[in-house]
């Protein structure tokens, strides 16, 4: 199986990525991953303000899946995340919702074994691996890493995980997918401005979607699509993620267009996806019940 | 068992509710409720615009129980809802999240039977019963029943249902508790302005508890805690639960702050319970497996 090394990096989406590694559809491929630190966090005396912040959220790629053409919409299914042993969290006046009340800098190294995250010497957590940054080369826009956008990026969306497939937009030829900054586990919103942040590899598969058009990434779990929108606000994100929504179900289910915003409003719940990144991201969950296909 | 008829309502949480029933704690009483058009709606026909918007989200109440003292925190065990025969929804230009695309007013009178709301004749969807308004006397201020707060009122939140309780702090002796605006099913966000308003009967059981200061209401699951807060911005929504969330793990768990805020970050989830009221609301939804209980 061909397999990226994380020394492969990108730190923006731009509209001219140039590949590293080549994939056919329906090979199933690896790529090694950084944590949002670029592996520069060894220890816990390490201060975010020692860090090289040029290379924060270092995506692996970009890759170049033959097949693909500007217009198309690729499913990448995401058959394995496979995670480091220790995980970081980061806490510092400033960062996060509570980021005010938030004095002494701490760098925390978390121990990741037997599928748990240590906190402290009474508490653990199960893990709950899944991928923070994960996107294609841009329409026209020059976009770092550590932003979301139509085009993927750090969207820190939770469903992003092993058995889950997240539909791109291609606004390039061979789509030059480019991935990193796993979470070892994280809750929706990631508040404190961390997940537990971690290096890895994840294992996926491209397919090319035909008769599906899109204008922002969807997830799909075993029971839901999940319609995904960044923007400066959550009351903007969450209007696109709607529109988006309203847009499918009137074009999958036939319905008429007011029908599908009760719908919407009946059946559909707004999830956040976080409210730390310079675009916020949020999510639109559609039950499989209602919405059993995307085409 | 005592029951209190739909007949007797406010309109206002204020701080010198006059009770109309008085129930002794530990003691299952019923509530019956109108749809939060007050049973205005008969048929299709009837525009918003012809509705009597005085009495829009009526609450049943206020009832006073027997035992509850200013300063107490308040439990009540959701035990049953029973759900009228059919179920309203509204589309309006400006309702909602995608109001300004739409054009024409509806009102649809949704048939509720066999445990499914009737949508169109292809589509129906499960019922998941919900209470939108629930509160007590507030403190010092007059609040609409048709807003959200730390005395409860309309948090429109679908974990408030059948199985689960509701702590809320009490402000006034007795509680003087008050409810209505049920929904046959709501999605997290309420997005087009509207759940599938219905009448009912809420069958509830109250207790007090010892040990326990809230500030705001918190809602408790098989799973989960649920920590709600209401503010004009979800911003400031957010920030309020998740302040509330880390000091009570810190009490709770006895850890330090930075780790309560470290496991906000990595093991909450924030969610949106509603995004069109005066004030909206969240919560951020705590693992029994972190917190196993709040005293």
């Amino acid at each position: 199986m061909k397999k990226l090394n994380r020394n492969q990096t990108i730190n923006y989406f731009t509209p001219d990525l140039e590949p590293v590694m080549t994939v056919d559809l329906n090979e199933q491929f690896k790529v090694e991953t950084h944590d949002c630190y670029g592996g520069q966090v060894q220890d816990e005396h390490t201060s975010r303000w020692d860090i090289n912040r040029s290379i924060i959220n270092l995506a692996t790629g970009p890759i170049y899946i033959n097949g693909l053409k500007n217009g198309d919409v690729v499913k990448l299914d995401i058959d394995h995340i496979e995670l480091g042993s220790s995980g970081i969290m980061m806490t510092d006046e400033g960062l996060g919702v509570l980021g005010d009340t938030i004095e002494v800098e701490t760098t925390k190294i978390l121990p990741v074994e037997d599928g748990l995250v240590k906190f402290s010497d009474r508490l653990s957590l199960p893990v709950k691996p899944m991928i923070g940054v994960i996107g294609l080369a841009t329409k026209q826009d020059k976009i770092h890493t550590a932003s979301p956008g139509p085009h993927g990026g750090n969207m820190d969306t939770t469903d992003i995980k092993a058995g889950n497939a997240l539909y791109l937009p291609v606004f390039q030829d061979g789509g030059l997918l480019a991935m990193g900054d796993l979470h070892a586990t994280m809750g929706d919103g990631e508040l404190d401005g961390t997940g537990v942040e971690i290096s890895g590899e994840v294992t996926l598969t491209a397919t090319k979607v035909d008769g599906l058009l899109i204008s922002n990434p969807i997830v799909e779990s075993p029971d839901h699509f999940f319609f995904i929108a960044s923007a400066e606000t959550l009351d903007e994100a969450i209007k696109i993620a709607s529109q988006n929504t309203v847009d499918h179900l009137v074009k999958v289910l036939d319905e008429e267009y007011a029908i599908a915003y009760r719908l919407l409003s009946a059946a559909c719940d707004t999830r956040i996806s976080q409210v730390v990144n310079p675009l916020v991201t949020v999510r639109v969950q559609v039950p499989k019940t209602l919405l059993p296909k995307l085409v």
